[in-house]
């Protein structure tokens, strides 16, 4: 790939990705948090620039987060699954699939530029040796290869490592204590002191690439013992308020290095919170429907915020219509990198967004596993297919849309309008509540419109083999890298490697 | 009444009323709507302070505006209805009461210290003779007794008079069109200009008290031909955008007039959004249940911002519950003057939190008609009555929470919860999803706090004569005060004194 611009900007910026997990767009005060506690992001957009119309690829961890690492669909990286029709799947730990060594990393790119890159938190993108950050174009790792979910016995079920770099260094629940009953956990400031060394570190050898993804909100939903109780919001709000003093320090680090205008710094979330884990373990999607593991938009908007003092004019709100890929390709365009052109990419180079103001056209697609359950252009919606969750799921209590029901969306059985799209005007009706009238000339424009980009769409679609379909209890994290060394190494079962079942 | 600190304030600040019709707490971009497209408001915001739990005393128009400008409940002014329970009713033309006499309004008090009292738009608290505004302590009035409904034949009902003071100087779709089919009026053009006039003219002349109640955002929605089609949110956005630049030029006006550090501005609304009318004509409530006619929160919490340069801190938040029937007694405070002793005030004066940044414990009661339906007190929220509409109107295709649907809470009877309130906290549940437990021990705690304050409420409640019972047609406008002057005196037909039918 021809390096961009190399001539006239030597050394490219430093990029700060701050991804949140199952974050709501509701949850900022920036965008309409009543309680308002999150003054250091406000502050972020203060300074910078404003993405109310940013989405996820998907809305669960690993397929988002395999598609803002390598720009592309979730369907074309292999993070999805065929066990069943338009499925969510992710990377448990007995998963057996990964991202795939064909796939081109956003820090293996980097690097051609000169970058040294770090994560910070949760990976997700596969548990087993090959799968490994570092194997893919990372430099250093601290965190884990899977959610924080536990505590296991480590007999049917290993804790979940954390790592350092190559080997692990302990245990979730162990060396890392999670109290599930109190919410108590001091993980987001170890994150929060892993960044700020890398930052340091790295501030007289630069570009570096910090990608930190931190989980706090995530369920188990956990907090510092300072920030407990710190909340209107209760558990979940003490969470939030201790991601955004960190977002906050790591901002005000960078500003007191001086380096704060050669760092590009992005703030996302992974998917929409998980109403399903609310009050007290989920957050908020605002106005809009659903969430996690939803193609509503409560499932996939995302709070997001650029941060760049000096190159994006502050206190803007951009409208363009971005996504977690567009990461990829727009790091890839700091860095004076062209993507991949043996593939496609979805992600496209917010860069004339966010520096020149510009607007892109471009569609925002809604997978649902294998299945494209909508599509967006511009302001309109069009479903193709609607499903909440199952009516076994609904009536056992598992409700993804809590006190949300719109008559023939939110469905419960896997509705097809393939033929009929489902059309929503997200500007009147961001909620997703009124269906624009089949037999009005505005659909049947608008539907004109869309038809096209989503035949194209499919016709250059061809999906990866997919990833998240084999399970196997042998694979777990029975004995990660460096176990030895700490005497810390479990048996694992025999190997027996079995459809996952995936329910959503 | 003392006067407070005369000595000390020679000439107290001009106060600015910016009440806003069926506005929801979701439509400001500070607050969350998505489209971001209140740069003024936000501005104001980013000026002054920011109130996310202010409250109306009512989720309708007159009553919501009769305890604004006394700071009285509806209940304790006259402005509610015992036809039936738990009622929302209003000043339709055809009602026979509206403000009563005895009833002291806030600029009859001002007059007290010397204001000069202008009201432009919306009045709304009875429109026969004795009900006009210049008989209740204002000196001008541009604008309507009644809502912008219409347009009538002038047979069996007449078109809503606009006056200029004392007399009627048209009829709205007559003299002062609105195009119903495209929304273009140009009202609120003139409702600026009336503004602006105003202080221009008092800007010598002070203190003076500017109600400026317009009404482009309540159904049938209207903009300027110039805003017509700017809004991504189509017609209603288009009103709000109109009126978001109407503030910016309002407090321009004041800047550039040099009386800004002298002029406090206080911007809130009515009413929640209508989500009736939604989404042509109605706004958003943002995360909030329900909207106008429900005392759930979409119907009672309003945008709120306060603005005075100099006075009040920029940017800040105050988490203080405050209420429209604070902005009287605030009011009267600003003025120097104590509100009158004689009878129960329910507004508190918000200048300590305002100024000073403090918080006065107050609880927040929710009517609909001659029922406390619910309190606020702290984070928590007790509903001792639920009702959003009747079954019978619900399958009619009156909803007014459209898509919403808590079990047990937005229920279609009228169900009584005295014994055993329905809790919420509103801080880690704002959408009122999530009952607590009645076996929970933060349910009798809460409860225990909430019992005495509820039964003090009651017990020194004396409700007072309702004026919304009686309807009748011969006192609609069929003569309003000027028409002999203008040749357009309609006959009226012979009176008939009905009770008056209220469905919500
Ligand atoms: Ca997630
Ligand atoms: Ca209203």
């Amino acid at each position: 790939w021809a390096s961009l611009g190399a001539e006239a900007e030597p050394r490219p910026p430093n990029i700060v990705l701050l991804l949140m997990d199952d974050m709501g767009w509701g949850d900022l005060g920036v965008f309409g948090e009543p309680s308002k506690e999150t003054p250091h992001l406000d502050q972020m957009a203060a300074e910078g620039m404003l993405f109310p119309n940013f989405y996820t690829a998907n809305p669960l961890c690993s397929p988002s987060r395999a598609a803002l690492l390598t720009g592309r669909l979730p369907i074309r990286n292999g993070f999805y699954t065929t066990n069943a029709h338009a499925r969510n799947a992710y990377t448990p730990q007995e998963i057996v699939g990964g991202i795939p060594d064909s796939e081109f990393l956003l820090p293996e790119l980097l690097k051609k530029a000169g970058y040294v890159n770090k994560i910070v938190g949760k990976w997700h993108l596969g548990h087993r040796p090959q799968f490994h950050p570092l194997k893919h174009g990372f430099d250093e790792w601290f965190g884990a290869p899977n959610c924080h979910f536990g505590p296991y016995d480590n007999k049917a079920r290993p804790n979940i490592p954390v790592y350092r770099n190559w080997e692990m260094v302990g245990r979730f629940f162990e060396d890392f204590p999670i109290n599930l009953k109190t919410g108590e956990a001091n993980l987001t400031q170890i994150y929060l002191q892993e960044a700020v060394d890398f930052i340091k570190q790295q501030a007289h050898q630069q570009p570096f690439f910090l990608y930190w993804a931190v989980d706090a909100t995530h369920a188990p939903v956990y907090a510092s013992k300072s920030f407990l109780g710190t909340s209107q919001r209760g558990r979940y709000g003490d969470a939030v308020r201790e991601i955004d003093d960190c977002v906050g320090k790591i901002l005000k680090l960078l500003q007191d290095l001086g380096i704060q205008e050669n760092t590009f710094v992005f703030f996302t979330s992974d998917n929409g919170a998980a109403l399903i884990s609310a009050p007290i373990q989920g957050g908020s999607n605002g106005p809009f429907l659903c969430g996690k593991q939803t193609t509503f938009e409560g499932g996939m908007r995302e709070p997001a915020i650029a941060w760049w003092p000096g190159h994006i004019p502050a206190g803007r709100v951009s409208h363009q219509l971005g996504n977690v890929m567009d990461l990829f390709t727009t790091s890839l365009s700091l860095a004076g990198l062209k993507p991949p052109s043996d593939r496609e990419i979805d992600g496209i180079d917010l860069l004339p967004a966010i520096v020149r103001g510009e607007l892109i056209d471009r569609p925002i697609f809604y997978y649902r596993g294998n299945e494209m359950m909508a599509v967006r252009v511009g302001q309109y919606k069009a479903h193709y297919w609607t499903w909440s969750n199952s009516w076994e799921q609904f009536s056992q209590g598992i409700d993804f849309c809590p006190g949300q029901n719109i008559s023939g969306v939110t469905t419960h059985s896997q509705e097809e309008h393939t033929k009929l799209p489902l059309l929503f005007h997200l500007g009147r009706d961001p909620g997703e509540k009124y269906p624009i009238s089949f037999s009005s000339l505005e659909y049947q424009n608008v539907l004109l419109k869309i038809f096209p980009i989503v035949e194209e769409h499919k016709k250059t679609m061809i999906p990866a083999e997919p990833q998240l379909n084999v399970c196997n209890l042998a694979v777990m994290n029975w004995a990660p890298p460096g176990c030895e060394k700490l005497g810390r190494c479990l048996a694992s079962p025999e190997s027996k490697p079995e459809k996952c079942f995936w329910p959503h």
